[in-house]
């Protein structure tokens, strides 16, 4: 079979198991998701062995060390993929919810009801627990899901993929609710990008160079995940023990995510006494800082940071900062290089965060908090498939509401308009 | 100036308008939307004038009456695009709603916050209240608007632009909240889709070339609307007289709109005493039958209907009617041929009404009432843009909520992630 035929006899699976999906009973979804989690558990060691085959020739490859954090799972990352079954299995099911009702003048009775996406292919890179995860928040949410994963993670998915789709199947799903294209070639993604007839949505999770190549090609609606050039502005009304906090949370508690911070931003009248501190408790963390002229200043012995660096997602312990001379410039400067995905002011000033809050076109905005927090989990959703940046659809972190679309139900008594 | 750089210029305007919009005051917003509506009411007759340019094009160029329909105005429909932009006005502002608020276990208070989605591109054809119609939820919803008609209707279009823009301008709105593109080539179009960096949104409104060629096309996200294959059903069960009048309205009341009928699916138990009469009544008004075998029996001297009829968008005076043996061939034929638009069922059996609201998938599910209140007005939205047939964003119709996005505002006081 050629590739073309194969990936279009998945989606026709796909798309035939999604039908009856929308109708599933909540109780028999997660029962077979607490299944799938079982067996994520039981089968650790299949997946972990896999793992290594990936690792290893990650390293030979010459990957960077952002890379294979991603890549890299332990039995800590297996247990949190299974608990993250779990806890998607207890989440409520959005699925027939009425999000509005309402009567017209003529008695009509509409009601506004969330129903499934229909199948949703993701489409990501060296994240094995994508594979988990996505899956997860998926079916639960009546969706039929098409799965294609990195080829540098393809050991790890088809492992993991093999375990839950047996166990989906095993419980309960119908044959086709997941699948999980294990072609590595670039040609799989291209035919997937054109099959409106039988994939209502893509959601590619990446780096800029997949997300972008995919909104580009694609005539399936897409969601935008994850590119992430996050700022933090530090006022100058800034409690500035509380400011170097933050800032070191979002820059170096996990560097390689998209909610990591890449670019400072300083009021000038905080900048003498809040820079120097901070550039030395950021060196001990082996962060390397690049600077405007003025953070050369008082930062010693750092480079330059260019138009290149402000754009920059480093994903990595790499730090641009820049001193502004007022809230005004720290939002201008947040249009021209940001990505709308988290911005954070700390500041005690009221006006400069009702600012900020109002101006700054983001997904997330914070006044005195770590960007880290745009999560699903830590939103409280459960789970995240991902975090959109686009205006359409789903802004910001995506739980099971986030993978739904609406109906109206319209009740009458023989209304015929006038 | 070349046709790239006059768009671009122009789309560039918006942009930065979208920015100040995005905080503009509600107060503000009514009052230059109620100046508009003076104007237009004001100005009609050089509106009614351009508009007979139009027709006489139109009807030199030999379009058919359905298309003639659309674009025609009068004193009636003038009227009517100004007391539309009067309702948009004292409809509530959404902007700044919140749609959401919690409080996380560490704390944070998380706002879901409804704002504008930027800059709206609206690509349309032969309708010139649009030009009206959309500007005003655009603007009201704090989006500004680049609009592009049709070339049919360039003269129409023009007039109103002219009218409606100097007004909002003299009443506050920014200069380039509303740009119109009067460049009839097909090039402004195909610019217009690849503005990723100036448009946030393209609304294509008109007929099914005209839509799909923008979602192939378009790397800007998209909003399809309006073609509507739509379906009545009427079941074993139904009162057959309720179901006459809503088929009649659904097929006749103004045939050249997306959520009039195409095709009629009678339950073979009701056939025989429904379609007779039936068939007698559409025939006095004019309306076509093309019946599958079982219909012709009962409907004498109808043509055949094809596999195309079953597929075809009429938006005229036609009508496919096929005979079938259940609710559950009723839906396979409408998940076959449907647009995902509405469709309505005509029954008194309480199963197979909740069967066909639970597994039809469309954007809008009727039990005994006509598919033709799909329709923002008829939903109590004040106005709308379109009728959304995809899944993603928006769905049925939309109205001002379905202009906008939301960003998370978060409010902490010095939390980081451990």
């Amino acid at each position: 079979m050629n590739i073309d035929d194969y990936v279009v006899e998945k989606a026709k699976r796909a798309s035939t198991a999604a039908r009856i999906l929308s109708n599933m009973g909540t109780e028999d979804k997660n029962r077979a998701l607490f299944s799938m989690a079982k067996q994520v558990k039981k089968n650790k060691d299949d997946i972990l062995e896999a793992n290594k085959l990936d690792l290893e020739n990650a390293k030979k490859s010459g990957k960077n060390n952002a890379f294979i954090d991603r890549l890299s799972l332990d039995e800590k990352r297996i247990n949190s993929m299974a608990e993250g079954l779990e806890k998607v299995a207890s989440l409520p099911d959005p699925i027939g919810e009425g999000v509005k009702m309402w009567k017209r003048p003529n008695d009509l009775r509409i009601e506004k009801v969330r129903v499934p996406l229909g199948t949703i292919g993701i489409i990501y890179e060296a994240r094995p627990n994508v594979t988990v995860d996505a899956s997860a928040l998926c079916l639960k949410s009546g969706n039929s899901v098409i799965l294609r994963g990195g080829k540098e993670a393809i050991n790890s998915n088809s492992a993991i993929y093999n375990i839950i789709n047996r166990a989906a199947v095993d419980a309960g799903f119908p044959e086709g609710s997941m699948e999980f294209i294990d072609i590595t070639e670039r040609k799989a993604v291209e035919i997937m990008m054109k099959l409106n007839r039988y994939i209502d949505v893509l959601i590619p999770r990446g780096g800029k160079g997949l997300i972008n190549s995919v909104a580009e090609n694609s005539t399936v609606p897409v969601i935008k995940t994850g590119a992430g050039n996050c700022h933090v502005y530090v006022d100058a009304d800034a409690d500035l023990d509380m400011a170097e906090k933050i800032v070191v949370n979002a820059k170096t508690q996990r560097p390689a995510v998209c909610n990591a911070m890449e670019t400072l931003l300083v009021h000038k009248d905080a900048a003498e006494k809040f820079l120097p501190h901070l550039g030395d408790t950021l060196r001990r963390l082996n962060v390397e800082i690049r600077g405007c002229r003025r953070t050369q200043k008082l930062i010693p012995n750092i480079k330059l940071a260019t138009e290149e660096d402000y754009e920059e997602e480093f994903l990595d312990l790499i730090l641009a900062v820049k001193v502004v001379d007022s809230v005004d410039e720290a939002i201008d400067h947040i249009y021209k290089y940001g990505t709308k995905h988290s911005e954070a002011i700390i500041t005690n000033n009221y006006t400069s965060s009702q600012k900020f809050l109002r101006e700054v076109d983001a997904a997330a905005v914070y006044v005195n908090a770590s960007t880290r927090f745009t999560d699903g989990g830590e939103f409280g959703f459960g789970a995240e498939i991902g975090i959109s940046t686009q205006k359409l659809h789903a802004r910001g972190p995506m739980g099971l509401n986030e993978l739904t679309t609406t109906k109206y139900m319209v009740y009458g008594k023989g209304q015929i308009r006038k």
